[in-house]
């Protein structure tokens, strides 16, 4: 647990969140889905995307209208296997879940089945929605756009989105869960970075003239971060084509605009889910995954190198443990949240 | 053009391709599909990929079994957007083709299409399957395990597969098409290092004893490529991660195993086929990319720096003039067919 994060207990948590976004006017299944999210990522460590913004983020947002509170989810074109989404403007994380439930809902029926939402918004981390696949036998894949803060090989500017890829799949075991920026690093680590007084390794990002940086307040004035990759000799360009790869799915598929032509707070997603039985069956699937897993593990490592991580067993055991104890936020969280109850004039209950 | 290369004929090499291959005992229609994709390599730049290995790789390996020269490829799984195909030990070419046929065509009927391919080899470049879906206004992903010559985060030694990701999508230009081992770079640089007698970046790869290297030779004594990130402060769990999706995708789905569990040569691939009209329009969908490529080409560069390369455009100008002038082909190659031609008692005819 972080230092200094105080434990809170998950079922009040939850339902703060539920009833402080009703109160902003967010319909109850909505909201709903929204603390279901921001819930999953505080529980795995991914603090930038959990309850740490609700109240700057999602309810100051449908306070001011920049969010629509009871935007009209709709399907707008579909075949027996792919849907597209409109999800007006509204909670990226209705149209997160609209369009993987959708998803899951064509490979039901086809076998795969894939959705692209657009006019939609932040949605927090993408692993939530490719683990919605899981408990359907399916393997799950999401991808969004991000904010633009992508400086293109040989750039000098924030340009792109820092866009991303998250994938899950079952195992015996934790579920395998890769969830990735397509940059080096999400600007959630230059956040980590400046508020413990830190240096960020060089070739993370740029300055505000496209100058390299270790300095992540130099980030915050207008930098940018690189693709992953770093430089072009070290594979910028697979980074930097990776989110177009991206972008192309969720965003010029579904008519949306690429990241680059979004504004601050848009975003578009793409979702797959997979039948294991439409391919092969469970038991051979799960089979082959623990030899893969076995495989890698059992692999020489280098002197005083921890044991290999297979994405998503951290997350797993952290989420066991936050399971247990609870919550860990940050006082500072717990204050804003604290300020947001009484704003908004309900019950803060935590 | 690579210096001391020599220029040859398109029609002629093809066809030297296609009768090699049927002389070594290959079906006349998988000899075919193998040629198209080899000289589609060496007119896109991909020398690695393209008739360099066709005596060694694939006409040896026909001739002493270690290719099944008349393979049963059959699905033997499907739904009405998913298939798994067995190619049975056969030409990679041949798995490959067969298994983006079949992603096609459920796609043709109903919006998107995917297929496992398992008990294949090596099939080239990923590129040239991603693409096969844009005659067809479709977008397409090729997925395939590699031989396995990449190291995990902290490991030692060369474990799992240089599994690749390859893209492809329409513009009103030249194709999108991203194509991409998830390691740093793909064995073919430090070959071109080796030969050239140069050194490779620190952090390309290490050495048989698991240590850092620039002298590209010691990767040819048992040494091994980092994944795409390079360490794991600066991304390797990333490529770690996506060689571990590949990985699923091709091998897991389809039950032939993951790239750590497989022989040299052997090797399982994924497909997947996106009608565009299945979620908007093609037009629209050509005005977003356009828009896109345009925003991303008039963001700011560094001083010095070359313009913006769209993933794919590279290429399409180095085919465009291999196509005018003839396929670029280095005198040992040439000589190398020459010796293959020989050996099969067929006229070489370049």
């Amino acid at each position: 647990m972080p230092e200094g994060d105080v434990r809170v207990d998950i079922a009040k948590l939850h339902d703060l969140g539920v009833r402080a976004l009703v109160a902003a006017g967010a319909r109850e299944e909505h909201a709903r889905w929204t603390a279901d999210v921001l819930l999953a990522s505080d529980l795995r460590g991914v603090e930038s995307h959990g309850f740490a913004h609700l109240a700057d983020f999602y309810v100051a947002r449908l306070r001011n209208g920049t969010l629509k509170a009871d935007p009209d989810i709709r399907v707008v074109q579909e075949t027996a296997s792919a849907a597209t989404i409109d999800a007006d403007g509204g909670l990226g994380f209705a149209g997160g879940h609209v369009g993987m439930l959708a998803a899951v809902d064509k490979a039901r029926s086809s076998g795969v089945g894939m959705a692209a939402v657009r006019n939609s918004g932040h949605y927090g981390p993408g692993f939530y929605y490719a683990m919605l696949a899981l408990a359907h036998d399916m393997v799950g894949l999401s991808l969004t756009t991000g904010g633009n803060i992508i400086v293109p090989p040989g750039g000098k500017k924030r340009t792109y989105g820092a866009n991303v890829i998250a994938f899950a799949a079952q195992t015996r075991e934790a579920p395998f869960v890769l969830d990735m920026s397509t940059s080096v690093v999400a600007g959630g680590k230059f956040e980590i970075a400046r508020r413990r007084g830190q240096s960020v390794p060089a070739g993370w990002g740029l300055g505000p003239e496209g100058e390299p940086i270790t300095d992540p307040n130099l980030y915050f004035q207008g930098g940018a971060i690189l693709p992953l990759g770093s430089t072009p000799e070290m594979g910028a360009y697979k980074g930097f084509g990776l989110a177009l790869m991206v972008d192309v799915l969720c965003g010029l598929l579904s008519e949306g605009g690429a990241s680059v032509e979004l504004r601050s707070g848009q975003a578009n997603h793409f979702f797959a889910a997979l039948r294991i039985d439409a391919f092969g069956t469970k038991e051979a699937f799960l089979d082959r995954m623990e030899e893969m897993k076995r495989r890698l593990r059992a692999a020489p490592r280098q002197e005083g190198a921890p044991p290999l991580s297979i994405p998503g067993e951290p997350e797993a055991a952290l989420e066991a443990e936050n399971r247990r104890l609870g919550v860990p936020l940050h006082p500072t969280v717990i204050e804003a949240l604290r300020g947001m109850a009484a704003e908004l004039g309900i019950e803060f209950g935590l």
